[in-house]
């Protein structure tokens, strides 16, 4: 659903600044590792969804994920997630549930709360039997995501091919890995998959620690075949990789600089406004079923970007493109880059399926 | 197709011993590790097929494997294999030929001298692509056998799915695995399996070492689903099980006992000697499209089985049956368990598809 012409169109007359409108953008696989913690969680979560604001997100599908393992896997942590997140979340969001090898009969009770269930990489490791004992378990018309590499991959992807269900796989890391995914998806449209925003600018060879990220050849693949990546991600990516490479771990890392990367594309000619529209809004909202909103962001596309506060896996500088405003509602949320007074009111909001949205907490909307 | 009447008769009067005429059985993964090596191999080919002879296997299809690794591989070593074989064998054969992470371009100048293509687990130990290659590769109408487990085995099933070709899950070893080839083969009746016939009366509680074997209760659901077991194998697992427990390694282990093993079963109840027949020569007729032989064998039922010769997996004694007599065309090959003077003339056969057999080599047939 397309609301705004994207036509690039000469705004500021005294700088000759191009700008662009889009819809808010949706972050496929918000990263709040204490989301469930009620004593960590509502600092983290407010300074994560600041940073999503302040960089045209206007909305999060939370991961239940942390370093240390899944964070909500049934109905008791699914509960102090949403009591963590009440006045903590400057966006609405979505929350999600983890599989694990013993949850499968907790998660269902879950099911009508969140937007998806993750299969975390671990939790899936050639555990066919668990992970068919969970899809099992979930609701055929929720979304299932999951994080899984080579025969993991191909065994959830039959696994859900035997249920008839629609199966999405988050960060797809290399060429094997969605040159099957296309195979699939070419009997199966209803397989989808995103590729973290960063895999698609740095590499193995920029990175020799990261061997999650793709190799120059990999990321080659990813290019050639954009057509069959559905969705963009940030993730956990830009944090794994500042860890691993003995970086300062932040929260919210590789948020700010994610549309910048995808726009210095659009500069270079390799990706046009619309495909991150549909990858960053479109897609994302199809695939997992989330809430249309109201919400549009105003892009300066030939503002310098600048990101000396906290570190991230692009080094190589010259990046363009500024958020100038954010309207939610109506209602101005973000100006000049910059969220302006409004309260952590963001509620989750997760849709029935066949119907509208339907609120998981008694809040009223963010507005 | 069933050509003989299965009744067990009242025959030796003297003794009062049962007896019972089955067709000839198929070995459909034979154990001959130097079958490429034209020196060792014709000694190792002729005692292994002595002993199926005089088990009641008149014909064997060959695995390209060995303790080294795979042994067929490509034209030169199939040309190998079938100088080895030529004047080595006592029965009918056919050979399959090895897929590995570099042959995929080699093994299609192979496909019309063989019954199958295998996929042995080390090669296939995620190496999706790899598979991927060797099956897009293969002929879409020639058999495709894996040695698959968990993650592997998934990932294998969703291959031929993809392809829309039939596969074979050779040695299936654990419960789980066998329920996703239940799921599957519920959908797609062109994936079959065979359950090591040892396997199904050994567990790893009697051989700890033996991790590659069923615990008691991956065992249970075996003979609790013998309806999804289109197949028995012997294969290496009797081999492989007397080098962990440092038994002597001979050549042919477990064909002397394997039939015995099933009788076993036949006297407890817990099969039928139609269950045997089907999963010994029928369905491996069919799933191989292996030739039809004229050929029989008359067991005493009630012959009491002795195993001193060779270690074997199953220690507990008491089995009975014994080979009276084999017949291959019309001719009395094998008499009271022992063969008597013929000549080890038995050919390569591989049946070109939809037609008649096809001879590998110039040689006669058997007889
Ligand atoms: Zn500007
Ligand atoms: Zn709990
Ligand atoms: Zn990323
Ligand atoms: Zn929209
Ligand atoms: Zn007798
Ligand atoms: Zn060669
Ligand atoms: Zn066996
Ligand atoms: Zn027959």
């Amino acid at each position: 659903s397309r609301h705004i012409a994207l036509d690039v169109s000469e705004r500021d007359a005294q700088t000759s600044h191009r700008t662009v409108t889009i819809p808010g953008l949706i972050n496929v696989t918000g990263y709040v590792p204490n989301a469930s913690n009620v004593i960590k969680g509502p600092a983290e979560l407010k300074e994560t969804t600041r940073l999503c604001l302040e960089s045209g997100f206007t909305f999060s599908q939370i991961m239940p994920r942390s370093a240390s393992g899944p964070t909500i896997t049934d109905s008791h942590s699914l509960k102090a997630a949403l009591s963590t997140a009440k006045d903590s979340s400057y966006t609405d969001f979505s929350l999600t549930v983890a599989g694990t090898s013993n949850n499968a009969e907790m998660i269902g009770s879950t099911s009508d709360q969140v937007s998806a269930l993750f299969l975390p990489f671990h939790e899936l490791k050639n555990k066919v039997s668990t992970v068919a004992e969970l899809l099992k378990t979930w609701p055929i018309e929720k979304q299932v995501i999951a994080e899984a590499k080579t025969a993991d991959l191909a065994s959830v992807l039959l696994l859900a091919s035997l249920q008839n269900r629609s199966i999405h796989i988050t960060g797809v890391s290399n060429k094997e890995d969605l040159a099957l995914i296309m195979t699939v998806k070419e009997k199966d449209p209803s397989v989808t998959c995103d590729v973290c925003i960063h895999s698609l600018f740095v590499t193995q060879e920029d990175y020799p620690e990261g061997v999650f990220l793709p190799t120059e050849e990999d990321q080659q693949f990813f290019w050639d075949n954009l057509d069959s990546i559905d969705a963009f991600s940030i993730g956990v990516l830009p944090t794994m990789l500042a860890h691993v490479t003995g970086n300062k771990v932040d929260i919210g890392s590789g948020i700010k600089d994610a549309l910048p990367l995808l726009l210095s594309a659009v500069e270079d000619g390799r990706l046009t406004i619309d495909d991150i529209v549909l990858r960053l809004h479109d897609n994302p909202i199809k695939i997992f079923n989330l809430p249309e909103q109201k919400a549009v962001v105003e892009i300066d596309l030939d503002y310098s970007f600048n990101n000396r506060k906290r570190w991230s896996p692009y080094t190589k500088g010259g990046l363009n493109g500024g958020i100038e405003r954010v309207l939610v509602n109506d209602e101005t949320v973000v100006l000049s880059g910059d969220l302006i007074a409004i309260q952590p009111t963001g509620i989750s909001v997760v849709k029935a399926q066949g119907s509208g949205p339907v609120s998981a907490n008694i809040e009223a909307p963010l507005g």
